[in-house]
């Protein structure tokens, strides 16, 4: 756990040395508009996506310098959800990893025109990406494209779903939707741009479709036994919106058995890679034990 | 003019057909976010941007079926801005093409994401078009990303401006980026797909730039000498929300000098190839001549 704690700093910052270039300077204008995106794509994220591009791409030899874009631009994209997420409309939500969101530190216009710029300057920078082959880089254009337009389609499901009495196989779509298919393009991506073989991109798919699962049932864990405090943001909000989630349909204590489960076939699913996996199931194992 | 007339209902029917394909059904979940899409895509617009990617296409010998995608995905851009614009928190307008807009048809969470997923779902239809090389769908895309951040850009330019005292070069800044770059990346786009040279790349950049500034002037126009009824949106709105204008700075007289100055401009950049330009020529007529 020790390597992985490097392997994430290391990460984050290539990552956000790269995002600074790729993102207009606040110096010109509009400058209010590339404020509010510096402010919500600077503000502290864990960058786990990023972070999965590098560790798949790694895996399959993939050097740094080609997974750098392809990584940045879906933070980028994550970060464009998250600000429209927190819009008054959607959760509305005033704080996000301790700070002000977007819309409250500038407006709800100006935090609509980040989230929609972070997505544009995200295609962007892939399509541009002179280090990836024009094969590489539109497979992971598509790649990227669709796990966008599902977590799109997740979000739309989650609102559908409040106050509404929803089974477990409902609540699996939404977040298969709304978090896991960014998580899984990004780890696909990472695999397409080190050269992974169509078992090998299955495997990797499969994979980070459980961690995805087992990022979202760790969240609700989370959500009901931290404090606003840790968390930075609002704790218990699920729970106070009527929200559906793992914890409210299974308890506590069998979200947890489901977590163990979920962890156990993410790390089924690239160990029949003839690869070294261990940074892979390091991932599994920090989010099954993330506190935060 | 007649057979611009055809012209542009040809493309309207060939890409509403597109559409129609690259846009999940309504009946399938999440049905909201689908139907919202589709109110709005198909809510009987000009397609304006998509007749450009056909004329300057057609211009340079490129087949229908090469222009088809890359069309329907810079209005599928298009459509998200007017739903993203039409917010509350943006212009708050309840009526689009003379019905009500996403937000008031729907809500506004959905309405957010219905935008955020067309411009996903743009992205994903160039990156998956096989009609095309990898080099050229590459550069398509670039051009279409630029354009799109461009916009937005626009759109935070045009917030900032309201109420304030700009000039001329304000003013033509605004517009160069909130109008004029998404029209001139989808007949750039055209020209690329059609297989145009530098020179000529730069004449239809010309051309187009001339062209997105002649469509502002005239919009600027028909909205204080058209009623609402005839629009189908709200009239004089733009002076009603003490926003600049080229009618505000100019005077309408010499607001339709300009526009006549600006289309002798637009043409004259085209005149230049060697290729057969009387389509382009149509329709830079047709846009300083239209009233609605």
């Amino acid at each position: 756990m020790h390597e992985l704690k490097s392997f994430f700093s290391e990460v984050s910052e290539k990552i956000e040395r790269k995002l600074d270039e790729l993102i207009p300077p606040a110096a010109v204008e509009p400058r209010r508009l590339y404020e509010a995106v510096r402010w919500s794509v600077f503000g502290g994220g864990k960058r786990f996506r990023p972070a999965l591009v590098f560790a798949v791409g790694r895996t399959f030899g993939a050097p740094d310098e080609k997974l750098l874009r392809t990584a940045a631009a879906v933070e980028m994209i994550h970060t464009y959800s998250l600000i429209h997420d927190d819009l008054p409309a959607m959760d509305d939500d005033d704080l996000r990893r301790g700070r002000a969101t977007c819309h409250v530190k500038y407006d709800e216009a100006t935090a609509i025109l980040a989230g929609d710029l972070l997505q544009s300057l995200a295609f962007r920078s892939i399509s541009e990406d002179t280090s990836l082959s024009d094969d590489v880089r539109l497979k992971v254009l598509a790649q990227i494209a669709d796990g966008a337009a599902k977590m799109v389609a997740g979000q739309q499901l989650d609102l559908d779903a409040e106050g509404a009495e929803i089974d477990s196989s409902e609540i699996e779509s939404i977040h298969q939707n709304k978090t896991g298919a960014l998580i899984s393009a990004s780890a696909c991506a990472g695999a397409i741009i080190g050269g992974a073989g169509d078992k090998e991109l299955t495997a990797v798919r499969n994979y980070s479709s459980m961690l995805g699962l087992l990022f979202q049932i760790t969240d609700d864990i989370i959500d009901v036994t931290q404090s606003s405090d840790v968390l930075g943001k609002t704790a218990a909000k699920d729970l106070a919106a009527n929200k559906a989630t793992y914890v409210s349909i299974y308890g506590l204590e069998h979200s947890r058995e489901l977590a163990e489960q979920v962890r156990t076939e993410a790390v089924a699913a690239i160990d029949t890679l003839n690869r070294p996996v261990e940074l892979l199931r390091d991932i599994a194992d920090f989010i099954l034990e993330r506190t935060s």
